[in-house]
């Protein structure tokens, strides 16, 4: 029975769990795939370091890519993170020798997936990130091989755990932001600087992949409008639950006559999604083809559930199961027409903080008319200081029918320059059935 | 660019389909795959018939069997339905012909899975079905491939959306199981014979095929404790609705230390659960790993929904992406350790019609105190028509903490000895976190 030979580098909380469960499940594994799977060689920071593993017999590379440049490694897994080298230098290198890759790295696919992706047609060397995107959930084999013959008109999802433990705890909780994120922190769910989970960037990575996959276009980051979780207030997720609504951060990329729309952003939910219904730390991606509609709902990250999705892919190397990184050969895949975020139709939930005297409703309503904006409702809150409005203000909450960014950010202008509201408006975007 | 040959028996919604889809995806299928996938030849009831296809240039065959042995297809499509011949026959002479097999046949696989994928071993055919469970939900690829690291604890599911229908509509609109049923005939999502759909087997050869992927075990459907949704009544879904519960039709295969036990029955789910929230036709499977937990929401039946899962075996088929029809060569799927049903355990919902006379309460809870069944919460309704209860009777709602299935039939035997009720007792099992 032939050996599949895995070079691993990053022993992390991931890179551990990867060789434990190949340890656990071999006999398994073997049964599956004809094939014994083994951690022969490994790269990590620090040698000495005790990880609660056994690492006898396994090869030591102090240089990442001299361990993805192994002649007696099959596959190289790369768990070392970060967008640039030695983590892109140690895909490439195994990529280039021909050597089948299995990597959890998100950020490195965003930028250059398409760069790696052809080095490894140039050398028939197969490129595997399941663990990239939503950890263990499956859906880069569900976008690639099960729904290939779909037209896919639409991708979303959950796909930042820390985002949706934050926005879960402010809504059933009424706990606000900084407390949530502080809590988040504690638990080990957010880093020290945030910034990269709650500001949108990590999620911006993750669709980058999905869009890639689900519409035949070139991987590109820089085409996302992204937008974070950190203005949100308890204000808002409470109007939202009055008017029906969940606010989730999500990623979506649809199909539109423009072009493919990529974005990041707080997004109002109806309550009867069930991607609505997903709270804490899990993570969830809908897809929407023109055959199949359909909602996968999983962990998006810790070590059990990425190493599966590795493990995964080690189990389609073992068994031949290769394909092309995204889906369809690089010289297929297409430039991502970026439509352009102005162009967005939709419903906007708007919230001001209006000075309280009169003729104020009147102005904003006239503004809206004049760009046509028809409203579903308006809510006038009595002013009071949690919601962050000073006493002498008015919270006022306008639910929009379908319009676009563009006009919308033309009343907020406009009403700024009228004077007739303080501070920064809140404008959350809608998607409805 | 190689042709991957198609040979297709059965033209009924879902076979149309797939001849459209396969028409209408041809330029992305041939980019993903490398080959153009193609109907060649074909095989239905009648000839004649006007489908809305062109089938010119086609071959014809009466015989599926004689399709099935056509030397001239590369792979053989069975989307004829039916668990013995001309089904089995053509499946097996395809095999048996070294050509690999897609279908959607539940029951036929349920029924003779073992010995096909054994036929299709001793060839090297492949044998695909991720058509024959949960429609478009990818499930079959997800334990087979993407979970492979897994070691699965539970597998379940909401696996027949005429069951699930039917009980959205009980519970949502308050409207009795008979004409719920009658709506679905008339819609067209059951039978005019529902018996199949509604008394629980059509979730059992679904299950069968779950449980052998799942737990690397023998499919065997007769192993299936099976019990329909046809005596549910108003009353027990708004009990259950006020006790923070939905009733689900679910098949539930799980692993315990007598075996793999399997059961499709009604069942009270926690509000929160994301199965629980899945309503309408929509179908959904839940799989507990020892490193994730998933959930997979979608269509469950629909011939454009069932051709994507037909169509994405066939992109398996021409990418050369094939392996174990179960995950695993047939030598090595265990015989299915039938767990006994009356070793169950779990809570209970017992509802009964109470003799309204002293000492009836008292007859029950002493009862139950016998076999050591503690009670979470007794309910006692006012007599109503309604609820099936003659008037001289009182409905009265147990919920048991755990306990086993053996228990509880005893303590139903004894009260009804004691003549303390009348008519049968409903027992609905109840899941938990």
């Amino acid at each position: 029975m032939s050996q599949l030979k895995v070079g691993l580098a990053g022993l992390g909380t991931v890179g551990v769990a990867v060789v434990q469960m190949l340890e656990r499940q071999a006999a398994e594994i073997e049964a599956r795939t004809g094939r014994s799977v083994k951690v022969v060689a490994v790269s990590a920071r620090s040698k000495g370091k005790d990880r609660g593993i056994d690492l006898s017999g396994v090869r030591w590379h102090d240089d990442p890519v001299a361990l993805a440049r192994d002649p007696d490694i099959d596959v190289f897994v790369e768990l070392m993170g970060g967008d640039g080298d030695p983590a892109k230098a140690a895909v490439a290198a195994a990529l280039a020798a021909g050597r089948p890759v299995v990597t959890a790295n998100k950020a490195l696919l965003a930028h250059h997936g398409v760069e790696l992706a052809q080095v490894g047609e140039a050398s028939n060397a197969t490129l595997h990130f399941e663990a990239a995107v939503a950890g263990g959930i499956p859906i880069v084999k569900t976008l690639r091989e099960a729904l290939g013959g779909n037209r896919i008109e639409r991708v979303s999802g959950i796909l930042n755990g820390t985002c949706n433990y934050i926005l879960t705890r402010m809504a059933d909780e009424k706990i606000a932001f900084d407390a949530c994120l502080a809590d988040a922190q504690r638990l080990g769910y957010a880093e020290a600087d945030p910034t990269f989970d709650i500001d949108g960037f990590d999620t911006a990575h993750k669709l980058a992949l999905l869009t890639s996959l689900a519409f035949g276009t070139k991987v590109d980051a820089d085409a996302i409008y992204v937008e974070g979780i950190r203005s949100l207030t308890l204000a808002d997720l409470e109007a939202a639950d009055e008017l029906g609504f969940k606010v989730k951060l999500l990623g979506v990329a649809v199909r539109t006559e423009e072009g493919i729309e990529q974005r990041v952003h707080p997004t109002m939910v109806p309550k009867h999604w069930p991607i609505a219904q997903v709270s804490g730390v899990t993570n969830a991606v809908a897809v929407n083809g023109d055959a199949v509609n359909l909602t996968l709902v999983g962990p998006g990250a810790g070590g059990a559930a990425t190493a599966s999705a590795v493990v995964g892919d080690l189990i389609d190397v073992a068994r031949g199961n290769g394909g092309f990184a995204f889906g369809l050969p690089v010289a297929a895949l297409q430039p991502a027409q970026r439509a352009p975020m102005q162009r967005h139709e939709g419903g906007y939930y708007i919230r001001v903080a209006a000075v309280n005297k009169p003729g104020t409703a009147a102005t904003i309503a006239r503004r809206m008319a004049e760009e046509g904006i028809s409203l579903e409702s308006i809510v006038q809150r009595r002013p009071q200081r949690a919601a962050g409005v000073e006493p002498n203000d008015v919270a006022v909450i306008l639910i929009t029918y379908a319009t676009t960014e563009d006009a919308v950010r033309r009343v907020m202008a406009a009403i700024e320059a009228d004077g007739v509201i303080v501070g920064q408006p809140q404008v959350i975007r809608i998607e409805k059935d």
